[in-house]
């Protein structure tokens, strides 16, 4: 290997592994480790009868095979944006003339994260802002930092982004002059990843009646970025209207979900629905990166909601999880020390547990090589915290998945973390 | 809708949508049009029958259909880099133990074109310069267009690109001290898209000894990166070895293919080989991009390698566009006046015609207008050359595809187009 200076551009020099090739670098190197770090779905619910039947139908005559099988258009296959403008409309209880769910202002994406990507390429310069939950999801944190942006967090409750704490800092980045900057702001706003929080419809209509008020003083719309991954993975509660049912929001609204959590990890699509002018640049991104998402992939979606399979794979994935969950929960209870705070699950794939404020849980702490040592894995807090300059990185909470190891592992992942945790204390 | 100022990035207000759009918007909005611009493969020998037993088989024990429905890996399938890397070995002539080959350098991408971006993205800041063939693969240049890059052509000949203006372009540069801003050199080397081209792997060889002259006053290696997404669909032509296998060349080769063209163009995977500096960085950019290619998808394809489906289906598309070319070669032999000059095809979905210098085929061409009104459909020449200030675009030339229609469309679109000719000429 020779040892010539890099010709890397400034984008390629930032980037840097993502947290999850470490984690996962550590899981696949013990083999006898129970990760409660890994994002992983789980495995027995996956859709196996259910996608042999929808292959099967897709590939049966002669004519739907090919179409499958060829090359879509950029935006994506028209039924499956159609149907999944229905289904959003129906979930967000909207008439069907409304045209903030129309189907040709949706794009189809690999994965919802691919639509992560290609928004913030079309808004931000190095140096511009965006808002985002703290703490928030780290993949979308490393786009932040590779792309040279700037994060401001934004503090959570219970019902999502403090209103309050958003109004502090779009005030101070309008008296630092920096309004001009921010692009716009992140929600994970169903059980979120990584606290579980859900955003009550209430904070979301605040949040954009916030941005309009600031835009002006921006110069330009603040977008409001939901990101709804986790929707439809809700077992013990009501589903919110998104933020697109918000009354003359939806301009500023850009939606992007998945088909990846709630159906198949292994079969990446998501989909956007964004407004005209960023509609636009996206769809021109996304000519650029891969002109379209596997059109085999789209429609075997396409028939799976058509067909009610989908809807009918939801149920039986909510009771997986909800029971999943209830394990974990338990496991909590009996084996955690009293001081730690989480709350029970429901939806999503995440219990976030807070450690007293002096019990350091991040990659370098104690308590995760003890932990390791036990053979547990937990995402540290930490890796959930964007680099603001505003506040130190917490380090003292921990997100726990229910979504990949079974029954037996979860509690037995619990037990021996609950034992480290009892250990420190 | 609002007039708000724009809130895009500088990449987001210059992205623009590519011509494919353009000509897809003119294709669907007349049904009797006989279209010979699309880049689609041939519609009859997609490979249903094999994608119906594959996937079957792929789904038929659960252990296997849920690994294919669960996410994968961000650099791709363990099985599907070994299969694919031994594939590229042997069609190489190389030894196993030959490192530029290696598995571990492989990333799966979602088409060749997520890789011709991503690299991009790690190589190239605004303002750098690539070379490029002149003319080359428009949605590459639409890349280098978006990202604000600056393209340089290279002229060819019957066997690729010409060296000797290679290193003139080269001297030019490092003469006006811009040669550090050089970061690649791109090559679509087998049957090129759109003069169907290809490259001699003494050219290749050629190409890596004069980047290599010029590297130490670059500051940085200058890459060749070589899309071979063509590769595969020669049908009357032994295969040329790929850059790969010129010794001591490999650290600064990029290797791009795919399973889109030669498989189905509906199941997007592609690949990319690079060198350790490039290749990090790039699995950092797919880690934010979509941590990963559909798993379901590349599982697929492993298999079609693995049970010689693949190797099997090639054959059989090779008599496809065999037959096809030649109906094309025919009918404009038959049809197109003497003055157009062209080559049969020897592989790939193209032939390019030259016309007489003074006659304009371009987008607001007579002839293209004309061309439209008898509902015949071609991709303009100018549409295939980069942005470079030191040439007028070359405006007399069409890229005719016999990947779409069938025997008798090729015809009667040949037919058509020869007409309007006679008529301008």
């Amino acid at each position: 290997v020779r040892k010539a200076p890099s010709a890397l551009s400034a984008l390629g020099r930032r980037t840097e592994p993502p947290p999850i090739s470490w984690l996962m670098h550590l899981t696949l190197s013990r083999p006898r480790l129970i990760s409660l770090a890994a994002g992983f779905i789980d495995n027995e619910s996956l859709p196996v009868r259910e996608t042999r039947l929808l292959v099967r139908e897709l590939l049966r005559s002669r004519p739907g095979a090919q179409a499958a099988l060829q090359y879509g258009t950029t935006q994506g296959d028209p039924s499956l944006r159609r149907l999944t403008c229905a289904y959003l409309r129906d979930l967000d209880g909207a008439a069907q003339a409304n045209a903030a769910y129309a189907a040709d202002r949706m794009i189809i994406t690999n994965g919802s994260q691919q639509l992560l990507y290609m928004l913030t390429e079309a808004l931000c310069d190095p140096g511009d802002i965006v808002l985002v939950e703290d703490p928030s999801y780290f993949v979308f944190l490393g786009i932040v930092q590779s792309r040279g942006l700037r994060a401001r967090g934004i503090k959570i409750d219970n019902h999502g982004v403090d209103l309050a704490d958003l109004e502090r800092v779009l005030t101070s980045l309008k008296a630092k002059g920096a309004l001009h900057r921010l692009k716009f702001v992140y929600l994970v706003s169903y059980f979120q990843n990584p606290t579980g929080i859900t955003t009550s419809f209430d904070r979301k209509a605040g949040t954009l009646r916030l941005l309009r008020k600031y835009e002006k003083a921006a110069g330009h719309p603040i977008y409001l970025l939901e990101d709804a991954a986790y929707r439809e993975l809700g077992f013990s509660t009501k589903d919110v209207k998104s933020s697109l049912a918000v009354r003359a929001g939806s301009d500023c609204v850009i939606y992007a979900g998945t088909f990846s959590k709630p159906f198949a990890t292994g079969i990446r699509v998501g989909f956007g629905i964004l407004p005209g002018p960023v509609f636009n640049s996206v769809l021109g991104i996304k000519g650029n990166h891969d002109f379209g998402t596997s059109n085999f992939l789209q429609h075997l979606l396409a028939r799976a909601l058509e067909s009610g399979a989908y809807r009918k794979h939801l149920r039986q994935l909510h009771e997986t999880y909800a029971l999943k969950a209830k394990i974990m929960a338990r496991a909590i209870r009996e084996s955690f020390p009293a001081e730690v705070e989480w709350e029970p699950a429901r939806g999503g794939l995440y219990i976030w547990a807070r450690l007293p404020r002096g019990m350091h849980s991040g990659r370098d702490s104690r308590l995760f090589k003890r932990a390791l040592a036990e053979n547990v894995l937990y995402v540290p807090g930490e890796l959930c915290y964007a680099d603001d300059p505003a506040r130190r990185k917490p380090n003292h909470e921990m997100r726990l998945s229910f979504g990949t190891g079974s029954g037996p592992e979860i509690t037995e992942g619990i037990l021996r973390l609950g034992r480290t945790l009892r250990a420190l204390v």
